[in-house]
């Protein structure tokens, strides 16, 4: 029979970031992506989430390579550790090469792994496949889509983009370019599914950049602009403004800061001439003549702005004089963070410039009419949303069903379903193995569920530990019962409940030695048994018990 | 001297819920509400948040009573926690009563407290304070302000308003006797900040209504709509909309129906003829005739609406044939659970309506013109901002210049900071004890940083337990050192790593006995020293280590 055409989703699908796509045809595998998430409220502990890549390991020997569309984490971010498995070569722009190098130099893997610089209009050739780059739009310079010849027709994934027809450096997305392939005739679309909830036109950069002039106009405070570490074209703007204003710039916050440096050395930030200065050199500038770009625009606790509204900041003390402008919108679960931020900010005095009042952010990802018009310039016979919650894939497939798309051939899928592609079906397969690994400190995916269940058991009711010392013979209690708790109660001020504790544990191990029961594993039950009911009934909380017994 | 007037808030400000103002002149204090709070992701494992009331303990001979503005449980919800230490009398509206009883009753204090039904346009009478109840309009029912004579002036709080000219039931909020008091002088006015960030007018709440009749119309499916279990003017907008398009009501969730019933029972909800049948009736009926109004609009796991998503509900089972409008919009810090709930509602085959392209939800706050209003209307001599964050107080402060308020008479204050008045001045004076007492099942106030602080260490790497025996004689090791970890690392992936962790307390121990150390608690850090290095180089995690000492 005839080979079919496998796209497996291994991420981004019915969750946001860690985007990893597997394309696979007969003997022949290549990846588009390889990004990471960030743990949500569940996963207490952890640093970040990377793609479960058990399907890629399993046919280590089928993979040709990996193809990235742009450089931000949601898309590059799990290539240290997944290179480290998998050391397969990377395909990527120049900017996006800029970046991972200083990411691999931090991880010690810079000359172990094979960077690949393409650009847009250039064709990879990974076994069967024949992936022609696309320019596009998006908040980070230097971002493609990808065209994907395969021997069943061609399939196209947009990776991240906006429509900007005034983009403020480089050209307008080659909607040409995908015109002509949906004449050609597209096989299917994986097309951004981000702001598929938002109606009509996403604002052009050029629009902040407007509002940045409007807000240096007349005014004298030091101006501090916090803001995405990757989005180029915004720094760009404030550098532009603050040249026109005759301040100088100091960019602030690591990330911020070797994205800035890459992004000058390969000529996609230019700095007007004598427009930079050191982060330590602005107290040498009166204020008015200063504008701050730094990191923080989603109240990270480690951030740049953060530190300043925390007075933790070395070189920057807010106070009266300072205009703070917030040039973003808080990611979902980042809001009680950035607003307590601004509360900070505005306690020291500082005019804080966070409402949508004034276009001061604007998004990277196309809204309706953006997506609907790729749509109607590709004219997929499947349309496969991606970058989405279920209800957002779900909002998208309907806008395709819009356009044209036959309602049968709009396919939602998930994370490890492949969707196979025949020359005349496309259906959902059976699962292949896919998830989440988690990442914390040195360790990948050696915290898994139970881990987790156990800190968020200690997190709710702290824990309880009882030892005790037996008589390997008798069985009978030599020393203790001892308990120590932590993040369960003020001992201080519960003397008198610790020692009832240590009676019930008393009481429960003199039964087992009545009993004559001598295994561990019923006598831990006990205690434990006795301690939580009392616990419980005494209390309303359930901390965790952990029996310790020894024996000499 | 003369006496000073106190306005001391201690809750409300700075924050958002617990809300409790102190109002004291002379031998005379009252209390203004006295709210609960939700707690922060700080506050692990934290029911709730109540105001610390050491000021008002300090002066209880002084306390003549609490008003009440209205029944949500930021303004009523620590009463039973303060009543049980200062049984004072309590005032309050008709609704507000009822719910009260039923949160008594569950307090087993029904009986004990005194509670007294007043309404709008009663004076109360409590020491040298005069207070009259003004009607004003709210998301609740039965909401009221206080204009509050004084020796030195009359001073009004708006409790929680909007302006409502169509409201669903009763009147317009009673501008005309803000105006009237306004045109007598007021001294000091504290006004509702919620929505100050928001320009305009806040809709009528009977726009929402308007949109369920064109939700409804035509529709062939179960209506589910989740809204705040104590927004009767909603659910009667559902009751009457059901019974217009000839469906049953099953009103479904504790909260709700406790509230519903007070409701019906004191005729603040009338539900017409035969609408209302129970939840476990619904499935007698078909899909196209029934609407179940229910709790969940903020993604709380143990709501109606979310055991649904989650197929945890007995009676209802959501899909392909409901229609579920979220009619609510999400606090901050729900949002991440809101939308996992509408995903897996969207999986189960179900429409969601929770977007804003239609008005299926208006706030019961006053935005920027209607509290531009209010202060032109009641012409305060001082102005303090209440019920909202310091970047919200800092701009309702600005409206008022605006509105013709001399700025140094905007008196931005805090908790716990009394604002003192005389017939000349006003000014922010010292600080009382003030702050958060936290509610962690039966305890209060026995969970604080200390505990939190090893709640949060428990949460992030998890804990190890060391345990050892010692001879008392000699000191020598005679059981263990034996270790336990918990939310650390998977023990069965990691039993060399375990094994080398044991070796490493064992050396520690060796070398004290060695250097003759014997008291535990450097014995203890010696250990804990070794073993945290040990676990941060190799694991780059530092669990909280707990090493336990028995001696025999």
């Amino acid at each position: 029979m005839k080979e079919k055409l496998k796209i497996i989703p291994l991420g981004g699908l019915n969750e946001i970031g860690k985007n990893m796509t597997v394309v696979e045809y007969g003997q022949d595998i290549f990846v588009i992506d390889c990004g990471l998430a960030f743990p949500d409220n569940e996963m207490l502990g952890v640093d970040l989430v990377i793609p479960d890549i058990t399907y890629l390991r399993r046919h280590r020997n089928k993979v040709r390579g990996i193809v990235i569309t742009h450089g931000h984490e949601d898309h590059i971010g799990a290539l240290p550790y997944v290179l480290k498995e998998l050391n397969v070569p990377v395909y990527c722009t120049r900017l996006v090469a800029g970046i991972l190098n200083s990411k691999f130099e931090e991880h010690r893997m810079l000359g172990k792994v094979k960077i690949n610089c393409v650009k847009a209009g250039d064709h990879i050739k990974l076994g069967c496949f024949n992936i022609e780059l696309i320019h596009t739009n998006h908040s980070i310079a230097d971002s493609v889509a990808l065209a994907v010849r395969t021997p069943l027709g061609t399939i196209i994934h947009t990776g991240d983009f906006k429509i900007d027809a005034t983009p403020v450096s480089g050209e307008m997305i080659d909607l040409t370019r995908f015109g002509e392939l949906g004449k050609e005739g597209v096989l299917a679309l994986m097309s951004d599914s981000t702001n598929v909830e938002r109606s009509g036109y996403t604002p052009s950069e050029l629009e902040v950049g407007k509002t940045f002039e409007a807000q240096f106009k007349g005014c004298d405070q030091r101006i501090i602009i916090a803001t995405f570490a990757s989005n180029i074209y915004r720094v760009q703007q404030v550098l532009d403004a603050a040249a026109h204003h005759g301040r100088k710039v100091a960019i602030c916050g690591r990330s911020m800061e070797n994205i800035a440096r890459v992004a000058m050395e390969l000529g996609y930030l230019t700095a007007p001439k004598n427009v930079l200065i050191d982060i330590a050199d602005i107290n040498r500038y009166p204020k008015s003549k200063v504008v701050v770009v730094c990191t923080g625009s989603q109240g990270e606790a480690m951030s740049a702005l953060y530190r300043m509204a925390f007075s933790g900041h070395k070189q920057v003390e807010i106070g009266a004089g300072d205009k703070i402008i917030i040039s973003a919108s808080a990611i979902p679960g980042n809001e009680k963070s950035v607003t307590k931020m601004i509360n900070e900010l505005s306690k020291k005095g500082a005019d804080v410039v966070y409402d949508r009042s004034a276009i001061i952010h604007v998004s990277g990802h196309a809204c309706c009419e953006e997506l609907k018009l790729m749509l109607s310039l590709v004219k997929p016979k499947y349309f496969i949303p991606v970058h989405g919650e279920y209800r957002m894939l779900r909002r998208h497939g309907e806008l395709a069903v819009q356009t044209g798309v036959n309602p049968r051939h709009v396919i939602i899928a998930d994370i490890g379903r492949p969707v196979e592609i025949t020359a005349k079906t496309a259906r959902l397969a059976n699962p292949v193995p896919s998830g989440k690994v988690l990442v914390d400190g040195f360790g990948i995916g050696d915290v898994g569920t139970a881990v987790l269940r156990d800190r968020k058991h200690l997190s709710e009711d702290g824990l309880l530990v009882v030892v005790v010392t037996l008589d390997s013979e008798s069985g009978i209690v030599i020393a203790g019962p001892d308990i120590v708790s932590r993040g369960f109660i003020y001992v201080k001020e519960a003397e008198d409940l610790m020692e009832e504790l240590r009676r019930i544990s008393q009481r429960a191990l003199d039964r087992c030695i009545d009993e004559q029961i001598r295994d561990w594993t019923t006598i831990k039950a006990n205690v434990k048994n006795d301690l939580s009911e009392f616990l419980y009934r005494k209390t309303k909380r359930s901390p965790m018990i952990l029996p310790v017994i020894m024996e000499i």
